[in-house]
């Protein structure tokens, strides 16, 4: 914040003035490219949020590189250009600089998924998601099998791939994005709608069974073994947590009321229950579970209290503030090169990949239709289980450092993730337009 | 901080999971605390700031140690030993989980501080600033002059400093922290009364002083000598730059007003307003100003256009969001150890530290009294003037990372920041309320 007018190289502070610097350069282009692609979206009938992962692309990796996260091969930006070309730094200030700041934007973004979970659990009904319960666990439990046996069969039949490289890949085809998936739905004003409870419900189980996945595949690629014991640990810790989690907090919700009703300072309700939402995410990350389910187990509880209302007022600006973090870097971190066909290294992972594509949609379509009782747009269900976004990335993410995935298969499962990222929000916008009108007003 | 790049062994995102956990239990402690704190104050009658403050203070680096941000000679926290022991790091793991978590935290207390002056700004009255334009030059100049003429000379003529020091340390007296001075009329339900506006815009013309003291100084303590035409530089940078923002703002505001109206997407007014606000912030910081300076112009900008009411009540969640944990840094980083009598090496920056002190005080108060015109309370300006704050911590952080002062000078001058920062708040309180009540509820 204090500008030292000269710069101090041998100096301990040295570096903040260009970190904070780059920040806020990084936040313009965010907020920007946020607010340019999703009134695009919005414009040509698309949700605004697919607006801005497509913006988050164009400013990434991909296209222009004005914000580039440090690890993803690239080591500069256009933001860091600027402020090394402003601040006079040398190539080392400014490799120091470019991975702090990346830092601090990775931290900002993943406020921004658990501020946008804590959201989504406000806007939810508990009641409702336990009443979907059983419908939300069977789309989940399809939803996970099918594309894993489809997934993993064909890597084995059809492409000869080794076994452990067939279960991992098929194990990222199981993951649905939670974040993508809930913003969708809030933009078609969906979000309480039957059927997206079911999705919300699902998405969380397949969250859940996804942290489980993860933990059998990590252990199968490092080991070639699965440990019993941790993955029992790891079950009980993300099953367990959610289930405590709102237990627990349906007992604390009255003193925690009654403790915001005795405080007289500003940002009496609104921070008390960011504590809340961030112990419990940071509960859920220390378990080693997700912080995002913390974070919705928060949103949930707090939602059944009678300040419920006012809370979702206050939070919201907040949110506006660092949801689109997320979106943009989730767009900006996409590397769109392992699309590019005319390098020959990218053809058979572009192959495979299509293969995947179709099972990856084909196998939550069909989980839609697995959701029992009367009434319920099925396809839009299970159109809404599509995009696997970060969660799958991560699949992708462990797997490439594993070593377990050939650089062609690691290429396909990113191809995989980028096209049900993509081609699922302007699905379900088709799939619940063709109902009758009910009369919401749709963004 | 310049640290080696937190890029680990083979994973560039390994220790993602342990940043996040210590950033959430940072934030966790940071709102516990303020919220603590400020309640305790407002109960026992004091602005909630000093509340939020002592308790920053009491979890941080000289109390707790709970939130330590690097660099202050201590390479752990209370937060830090916590995740390192539920994650299971090595010492080196550790150590760059800390140095980032400390970065994120100030990055984030920055962009508070930010916030809190664009709130400010929106709070102000640009004509009512202008109207009392003359009295707050006239306090500044005062305010600047005399602290600096009797701190100099006290230091040269009864402690026999050397003359470079003696400046650098009369230069530090001159400083104000708008961040403190203006909450604190925030508390008081004062920032918008004859009073609070003489002080606000006496502080920030002081922040312009300021920047302009600290290159000469930095260049006395480099080279012993002054260029004058980096001085000329930093007068203009930062001097030009409040009046040019404003001036091309007030231009620009009309088109940013039909674009906002023109916005069908979440959060249009509010994001829009921040890329306003980042973008003028930024500007300041690469010209060699203070971002603050930026958001605030930003601030009173958009106060003067029909949507400042509504900008307000939706910055305000955001507010409360960032500016606590501002005030809890710059508590946690406050180092009490240098007040200690019972170290021999602390007992003579206490004496000269007595003595810089009541001239800190004096300087001020007298400030305040240069403020002609009728019907203001005189003393009020003068209090709100004295909290040094991060301001006159930075001088103190310069001087000691140049050289110049000895210890026992720069424990003078960290003692000096703490108590004036921490006096005031209660001091204006009372000035305030020997006048005849206004009517206004108080906190």
């Amino acid at each position: 914040v204090f500008f030292m007018p000269i710069v101090l190289a041998s100096e301990a502070s040295a570096g903040g003035p260009q970190i904070l610097a780059a920040v806020l350069l990084s936040l313009l282009v965010i907020y920007v490219a946020s607010k340019a692609g999703g009134e695009i979206g919005v414009r040509i009938g698309l949700p605004a949020v697919l607006g801005e992962l497509v913006a988050g692309v164009l400013v990434g990796v991909s296209v222009l590189g004005l914000l580039v996260f440090p690890g993803e091969g690239v080591s500069t930006s256009g933001v860091m250009e600027f402020i090394r070309w402003t601040a006079g730094m040398n190539p080392d200030q400014a490799q120091q600089v470019f991975q702090v700041q990346g830092e601090v934007l990775n931290v900002l973004s993943e406020l921004g998924v658990i501020i946008l979970l804590f959201e989504v659990g406000l806007e939810s009904d508990l009641r409702a998601l336990f009443k979907v319960g059983p419908q939300a666990a069977t789309v989940a439990v399809v939803g996970v099998t099918v594309p894993f046996a489809l997934g993993a069969g064909a890597l084995l039949l059809l492409f000869k791939v080794p076994l452990i490289a067939a279960v991992f890949a098929g194990a990222a085809l199981t993951a649905t994005s939670i974040g993508i998936t809930a913003r969708v739905l809030s933009d078609l004003n969906r979000l309480n709608s039957t059927e997206g409870q079911i999705i919300v419900g699902a998405a969380i189980l397949d969250d859940i069974l996804g942290i489980i996945i993860l933990a059998v595949v990590v252990g199968l690629a490092d080991r070639g073994e699965v440990s019993i014991g941790r993955i029992a640990y790891v079950t009980v810790a993300a099953g367990g947590f959610l289930i405590g989690a709102i237990f627990i907090g349906r007992l604390t919700a009255p003193f925690f009321l009654w403790l915001v009703k005795r405080l007289r300072t500003r940002g009496d309700l609104l921070i008390s229950s960011l504590v809340f939402a961030f112990a419990l995410a940071l509960v859920a990350n220390v378990i080693g579970s997700e912080a995002i389910l913390g974070a919705f187990a928060a949103g949930a509880v707090l939602a059944e209290t009678d300040k419920g209302e006012d809370l979702k007022l206050q939070l919201k600006p907040v949110a506006d503030v660092f949801i689109p973090i997320f979106f943009v870097a989730v767009g900006a971190k996409t590397n769109l090169g392992v699309l590019n066909p005319a390098i020959e290294a990218n053809r058979e992972g572009l192959i495979i990949a299509s293969v995947l594509v179709i099972i990856a949609i084909l196998g939550k379509v069909v989980a839609g239709y697995a959701a029992f009782g009367g009434g319920i747009n099925r396809l839009a269900v299970g159109v809404g289980m599509i995009p696997r976004g970060e969660v799958g990335l991560v699949f992708a993410g462990v797997g490439a450092s594993s070593g377990v995935l050939s650089p062609a298969l690691d290429a396909a499962l990113i191809v995989m993730v980028i096209i049900t990222t993509f081609i699922a929000p302007p699905l379900l916008r088709i799939v619940f337009q063709r109902e009758i009108p009910s009369g919401k007003r749709e963004l």
